[in-house]
């Protein structure tokens, strides 16, 4: 999850983010598809400006963009504005000739209904419809979630039924999942009431997000792989302790056929009227936290520039869109931006929150760390990453001018946007500097390690280069883990690890660039229908719960199907 | 559910459903709108060959179709083909030169995956696209489960957040629902894990059509009633047993969001052109079984003839739909179409499934009383029903003969169709007798009783004219129940009597026409956003379980996305 930028106006008063896009005539979708270079044919309307790409039907294409990924220094409370960003710089990207297409995630509806605000930029750089984006959109969360349950279901039947596998009750590793935030489907106890209706069982739900399923979608190049990596996903574990397969089910191709329509890209159009994929929305912390490969592959296929996001900064989001999206994908990228605040700057520099709003250049100072650790985190990937300052109202000159002088010094180009008040022209610049970049630069797609050399070497690799830690520790339940994962040879697997969000380390507290800590695995998770071990670090909820006053209460539809308080 | 008819052909091998289906050239979806009368504006595409039609966009029309409701005698394992019959039975009014809408439930997917069989019809008498609308569809069954899901979670944090309307968790009636057959859900613990993660509390999962959220959603004339049935749901009782509604937690306006597409009709066809609306799916046996209220009125306002069905017999689908949708809805009603089999006919006549193929005058005797029944049941609500003896190999022209002057001693007209080898071909002479009935007989909106009596007196009425049961009794617990509904002004709503299908007596294995026997009350539950209370008899399952070999081991998808093995 993302915070959402606050409004507060660069220049003066603008309308809230719904009022904007509830009023903006949007193009017919048609005519985005044919913006995008896409045919006809391959367009499936779902739904007012909505349409699934039927990729089957485009057949085999080579790239021939060049990709540019937006991630972000650490996220605070403050707001960095990334999707925002991404979104106003499509615009100017394609304001200045270029066919531009967007690829980036889509949210989910739980936090929707909790904490006010959505997840398709904001204020004049926004992805249109937001309230379809916002509420079921095309219907892929809840397609995943029904396959998920259906597995669950068919496991649960099969130990009813017989249980010729031997699946052990007590090692079902596979949950639930729904896309809603409730707290208490966490930990629940299934199959009570008696021999007829199932074995008792302690479990729960992870919000659809979190499911391997949407991983699996969001890395599957076509059909043949969906079904073969569901085929591949581990359900729990047989009474001798060995894995038990989806495939050993022979289910894959019915959950495979429930995914149908999700597989297929959804396309959508920003503000600015420039397409816009959004499509696939793993977690960013317990997965890999990148919109779909086949809407990047398809995207790639069509334009002369493709935006990409991946989820929270370079340490969770941006590492595993290198090291597991584009190593699975094996496509290249051309460029990186790296959205900042001055405020979020502050925030990493030792301010509470209630401070940020006054100038204070020793706190901004310290917390350029926070954004020296992401850019030279990107620099281990091949590329210089531009800097995006991503202007707010109280921001002063004398603060700009500093991280002008911060880059300048360090060698990485600092560009002010203003895209939450004037949308794509206010990442004119950005889009000069992106474009300049890539007459300069090769393309690169050069992993941060090898996974070959085990999962300890691929996390030591992570957490020195990337956390700047000194090094891993693995709980007695890792190393257990990590026998298991040995013994079935899944310990060459990519990994993925579960961190939070606010800190390079483990610690959600220790801010800035921390130096020196430790990072303390707990547990190691194979994820083999995905292709990647999950490396649990800290405590990752991965089924948020609601707040005291949730934006439900606000959420309403009028006798027209108008709705209202989304934002 | 409803059994689907076995590939038995009637005349020679034919091609397997899916074959028909998907080998069949589909008519653009703009083409069957127009067919149907509706205005382009409001027809808005959802995935290939389906349109939802925005309702709130079509603005006040009068009825000005004349509505034929097609039932059935009591379902058996050997199949009767309702669905078929009327689908069959719309092509043939439509080739009759009359503006045709089909009106009818939408299919729930969990059995998709369990009993091998969709629900769109069967052999050259089916609605397409079958394969979308046997998965997914256009996402209203997820709609639904996501709002009843949004619903319990907001329950759960309310309590969490200080449970200021002093909800007892003892108390909450308020379930959890999904679109899968899943046994181990039905009783579970929620909120386990310490306080952080909710209240234990016992509860379950309902099958997707089992929620009032579906109920609610098939009564709602518009939005402004969708909101206000919503907010009168009971979601559970407080420390004092007073009932908890939706709109003390004032979320009846979000949850009212997440339906905005879901309450518009689905348009589809079926495979001889008709247009037909595929809206809404309760269940049959714990809600009243009927399409949309939305569906119906709008293709009544289009239409010459529209075409709906019930689930089940007379006594559950018909009498509800008389009862409860049409007292709900205002609306008359001009036909009914009685459904019958010959295999049907003779298994209530006391044969096994194994000895339906030969011929057998004294059990098919026997078992037209069941027929008897559910005629006389419909002439109760002001019409005199056509009986279509849906034809299947087996039966012999004695047999025929039989069924015939049982209907001209009883005055029913008794019309043979071939729907299943013959699409509409095989039910021209029905739609002849529907049409000519149509021209002498007038609309009627007859209900059966008076609820403004009580819950009593209705059930009375029900058991005594519907059943042919000699009286009511009710439990301890329905006479506590009974007290509550009193108490709190519901117990002058019309019920919903949940009651075994098979027989029209509480016990599923009492077969035919029995009479005399006891309908037992076990518990009285209200549904005060559906407006009905239901009555509960017997066990009736609202999350059923997977068979040993579920159709899930069967379907697949290929490399194009093309869907096998669902029927």
């Amino acid at each position: 999850m993302t915070f959402k930028q606050p409004a507060e106006p660069t220049v003066q008063p603008q309308p809230s983010d719904a009022e904007i896009a509830l009023t903006h005539s949007l193009l017919p979708i048609s005519d985005i598809a044919e913006r995008a270079g896409l045919p006809v044919s391959a367009v499936i309307g779902y739904g007012r400006n909505k349409a699934k790409i039927d990729v089957a039907s485009l057949g085999e294409k080579a790239h021939c963009a060049r990709l540019v990924l937006v991630t972000a220094m650490s996220p605070t409370p403050a707001g960095e504005g990334k999707s925002t960003v991404l979104i106003g710089l499509s615009d100017a990207v394609r304001a200045a000739g270029q066919r531009t297409i967007v690829a980036i995630r889509e949210p989910s509806q739980g936090p929707v209904m909790g904490i006010k605000g959505g997840a398709a930029g904001g204020g004049y750089s926004q992805i249109v419809p937001m309230d379809d984006i916002n509420l079921h959109f095309t219907g892929d969360l809840h397609a995943i979630a029904a396959a998920n349950n259906t597995l669950a279901a068919l496991i649960d039947n099969h130990i009813q039924q017989g249980n010729e596998l031997r699946i052990d009750p007590r090692r079902i590793t596979w949950r639930r999942c729904l896309d809603v935030n409730d707290r208490s489907l966490r930990n629940i106890v299934t199959g009570l009431g008696g021999p007829a209706h199932g074995t008792p069982i302690e479990t729960g739900f992870d919000i659809t997000a979190a499911s391997e399923i949407m991983a699996v979608l969001c890395l599957a190049k076509d059909f043949a792989d969906l079904k073969t990596r569901i085929g591949n996903i581990v359900v729990g574990q047989n009474y001798d302790q060995q894995p038990v397969f989806v495939k050993d089910l022979q289910v894959a191709g019915s959950l495979a056929a429930q995914l149908r329509d999700a597989i297929n890209p959804n396309l959508v159009q920003t503000l600015g009227g420039t397409p816009a994929f959004v499509h696939g929305g793993p977690f960013a912390n317990i997965a890999h936290g990148c919109n779909s490969l086949i809407a990047t592959n398809t995207a790639m296929q069509y334009a002369d520039i493709v935006l990409t996001e991946a989820g929270f900064g370079s340490d969770l989001g941006a590492e595993k869109f290198f090291d597991i999206k584009a190593r699975a994908g094996g496509f290249d990228y051309s460029a990186v931006v790296v959205v900042a605040t001055i405020r979020s700057l502050k925030f990493n520099g030792g301010l509470s929150r209630e401070e940020l709003n006054q100038e204070n250049l020793v706190a901004l100072e310290q917390g350029l760390a926070n954004l020296t650790r992401h850019c030279t985190n990107i620099a281990k990937f091949g590329q210089t990453p531009i800097v995006a300052l991503n202007r707010f109202t109280a921001d002063t000159s004398e603060e700009v001018a500093l991280v002008k002088t911060w880059g300048a010094q360090l060698g990485f180009r600092v560009v002010e946007t203003e895209v939450w008040s004037q949308g794509g022209e206010g990442a004119r610049e950005l889009a000069d500097a992106v474009l300049e970049y890539l007459e300069s630069h090769e393309p690169t797609n050069q992993p941060l390690y090898d996974p070959a050399l085990g999962i300890e070497a691929s996390l030591n690799t992570i957490a020195r280069e990337i956390y700047g830690a000194a090094g891993v520790q693995l709980s007695g339940q890792a190393l257990k883990d990590l026998a298991y994962l040995k013994a079935n040879g899944w310990d060459t697997l990519p990994v993925c690890v579960s961190k939070t969000q606010y800190s390079f380390s483990d610690d959600p507290s220790a801010l800035g660039a921390p130096t020196g800590h430790t990072l303390h695995v707990r547990a190691l998770r194979p994820r083999t229908g995905a292709g990647f071990v999950v490396a649990l670090t800290g405590d990752v909820m991965t089924m948020p719960g609601l707040p005291k006053l949730p934006a439900a209460l606000n959420i309403d539809v009028d006798d027209e199907g108008q709705i209202s308080g989304l934002f």
